[in-house]
């Protein structure tokens, strides 16, 4: 593979170009000929999909319905509840016209759909019978975004689901808030092998409109935080603007309450910079739209059939127990090519099978993850590779973990916390819970509040700043 | 049920406030705030899942991969393949603003996507080893609608998937086209149970850039035509503007050939229209989010309690065979508010259980599409209720195609097809290939040319218009 086809430049030097260099390369992803959009490719939708069947799934399972809402919001209707409009509308797309007619009252682009689905959900609602209604949306976001493109973790529009949901009694809507909150969780360290924290935000950080945003927060190689999901509790604070209200058993006229929560495809973001190296991606095999590719050596025609045939063989066998085997028949490319080319793309394991191997009757098995190389007779392929697929799954979640576990410290001092920021870590220090502290750590080193973990040992140490009497430990970190 | 709640007018009496009641009150969609505009309530939303899941799985069973591109198309991109372009300029949405910044080339929402498609399928296509490239997107269209709404068959946005591909070679494109339009056929047939008639649009009527159309056409109880899907032909129209071409084995640059196909959840209006009764909504048991409803009958607490335990038994054995069954146990409606209430909804199948059955260790099972009852013994559960739901699938799919037939007709006369057409006929007549001719039977009957089947006899009588000697017969009728 020439130096251009693979990825020039190394994780732990140029992270920022590696990034761009893997979900280009790799084919997740390209650039539209509109600045601050990307298309998603095959390879990177098929990731999307395997997230969005699990975590529709775990969604049905606790009694979610999907439904679809239009794109278009108009302006009137999204002023509605106005903290929540002034933190949208300098990144809202607004459409002023069809063919040549402008339109009166101006339509904005869905920067997210809070507004809409509550005007419709206060037709619905009449009686307790409607609730709990709850009601998730795979749909795009549009938010206009004036900084650099980043595909997957900032694009002008992108991917995501959100839930909408509308309960009789506060308890209730604050158990679906955590419900959420532990699908995100489990889809994340389960399927993408990446660890969070999870936790509340700060006031300042929380979701403009919610009483309060719960949050899946993880670390990334650079040292910067990712937010990976939020759930937000939002009491009342849109169903009284939205009149979503409902007779109670006693035939009294109540208010709802509501929660609204979503994860976006910035999850595969955080899946290529945690995982990829500098080869290129590594795909967990739970997500991996390949798991394992089968590459067969051959220099004669005769030696072509026979081991083309094997791999068929293998490939029908693992594909009944539900594995996706690709067979990478392609006679234009050198194995050593396909070797590079499939490292690039992430698939989890390599399946080598050459002359030799036949007359062993056996196969060389290579681990993207870790790359190393071990035989396995064909009478064990079914086992060992779906053992090896497991491992991988498990190591990859492991070493993130490690990474995790590294770049979190505690830290009471102010002195230490701005040496140690540098770092790029999560810090975890105490906090008095007053915003101007909060706001001196934003402006001295740039880090925020990314998470008040729910369930970690606090130290009972003064604020970090001010110094009087801590309220809580929160982590601060720099963000995406 | 109330007379409010229920349908209130008869299908036969007045079909379009019929069908516009039967939306609404069976959940399926509403009235978004923006004119023209609907959303998709769960129950409705779930029979679209139940579609594009059988679409989705045909496609990828035949290569195809999914992906996702911006809604946002420049004007500028949008403009490069003319005729296309005009076509289409009337129903744009322009996004002209993005918060308060006025945006240069202005932004088109998608009315479709083969410009912006293929300007990224040029950047990708460099060789033959790079073809065919077949890719589909899940998403919705927008086109600014000016007359009334009717949910599923005039909105101004609405879902539907598009699919995009090129080939190397004229004939594997053309085998395209065909391969697509018969999965939209078995989809429409099998799971929704509505006859089509395949065939090809006019040159008046094709697509607007394509070389030629193919298309799945259908006649409602109304006795109007509906386009259910199209599969388009592309040539090198598209890929000479947008420069998607290959070096082929030769390493000659080539011009690639390319097709571009889509049905949307105009499906579902057809299902709606074809199916439904004056009680509301019949659906074919493929689609039917439920596919039998169990309403437990009793009076007395003790009954309630063996008989739902009862239900819940049967729900659970039918559940293990992939049946989709629901046990309505409110206790606030009685069973023939119930019976209602899933009759207008349009559950395939209901299942009463009273002390009386359970007492002879039987049940009632009761048709939507005939309404008939009957009993079935507890031990019979399973196959009887299997073999109902498929016979009902069965019998739909008949019934519907009597109607399709005895609103068809051969007409080679003029007089007779300006009497015909007023009863709402689909008349196959012969016609000289003239688009004057097609014009002058549009003007004086507002017939179009639906489509020209592949498989139908000739008649070879003269244009029935002109009198000159006829090149096909066509299908002419009012439509959609």
């Amino acid at each position: 593979m020439s130096k251009e086809i693979g990825i020039t430049v190394r994780k732990n030097e140029d992270f920022s170009e590696w990034y761009t260099q893997v979900v280009i390369k790799a084919q997740l992803t390209d650039y539209a000929p509109v600045k601050g959009l990307v298309v998603l490719r095959p390879y990177g939708y098929s990731i999307w999909e395997f997230l969005k069947s699990s975590i529709d799934q775990k969604l049905k399972a606790t009694g979610h319905e999907n439904g679809f809402l239009p794109v278009l919001i108009p302006e009137s209707l999204l002023s509605k509840e106005t903290a929540h409009f002034a933190g949208f509308t300098p990144e809202v797309f607004w459409v002023t016209h069809s063919g040549d007619t402008e339109i009166g009252d101006r339509l904005a682009l869905r920067p997210t759909s809070e507004t809409l689905a509550y005007s419709m959900y206060s037709k619905w609602i009449k009686s307790w019978r409607d609730l709990p209604l709850k009601i998730n949306f795979w749909n795009s976001a549009l938010r206009a975004e004036i900084k650099a493109t980043k595909p997957f973790l900032r694009t002008s529009e992108f991917l995501w689901q959100e839930g909408h949901t509308v309960h009789s009694t506060k308890e209730e809507a604050e158990e679906e808030v955590m419900t959420i909150l532990d699908i995100y969780r489990k889809t994340v360290e389960e399927e993408l092998a990446i660890p969070v924290i999870l936790g509340k935000k700060s006031e300042r950080e929380k979701f403009v409109g919610a009483v309060y945003t719960t949050t899946m927060e993880s670390i990334m190689p650079d040292g910067k935080a990712l937010q990976m999901g939020t759930s937000h509790f939002l009491g009342q604070n849109f169903s009284k603007p939205f009149d979503v209200k409902f007779l109670d058993k006693q035939n009294i006229e109540t208010f709802a309450w509501q929660t609204s929560w979503g994860v976006s495809w910035r999850l595969i973001g955080a899946l290529i910079m945690v995982h990829g190296d500098d080869k290129g991606l590594v795909l967990p095999p739970r997500v991996a739209p390949i798991q394992a590719v089968i590459v067969p050596i051959y220099s004669s025609q005769s030696d072509k059939n026979v081991i083309l045939e094997k791999a068929d063989i293998i490939k029908e066998v693992l594909a009944k127990k539900g594995l996706r085997i690709h067979v990478d028949s392609r006679d234009e490319f050198t194995p050593g090519y396909k070797f590079h080319d499939w490292e690039m793309k992430g698939v989890p394991l390599r399946i080598e099978i050459g002359p030799k191997d036949l007359a062993k009757d056996k196969m060389v098995l290579v681990r993207r993850d870790t790359l190393k190389k071990f035989d396995t007779p064909f009478s064990n392929a079914e086992h060992d590779i779906t053992q090896t697929l497991d491992a991988i799954q498990h190591d990859l979640f492991e070493k993130a973990n490690k990474l995790l576990n590294e770049r979190t410290k505690n830290v009471n001092n102010f002195d230490e916390f701005k040496k140690e920021i540098e770092n790029g870590m999560f810090l975890y220090s105490p906090w008095c819970g007053d915003q101007k502290c909060e706001e001196t750590i934003k402006e001295s080193t740039s880090a925020d509040i990314r998470v008040i973990p729910f369930d970690r040992k606090r130290s009972g140490a003064p604020c970090i700043v001010c110094r009087n009497p801590s309220k809580t430990d929160a982590i601060f970190a720099r963000g995406y």
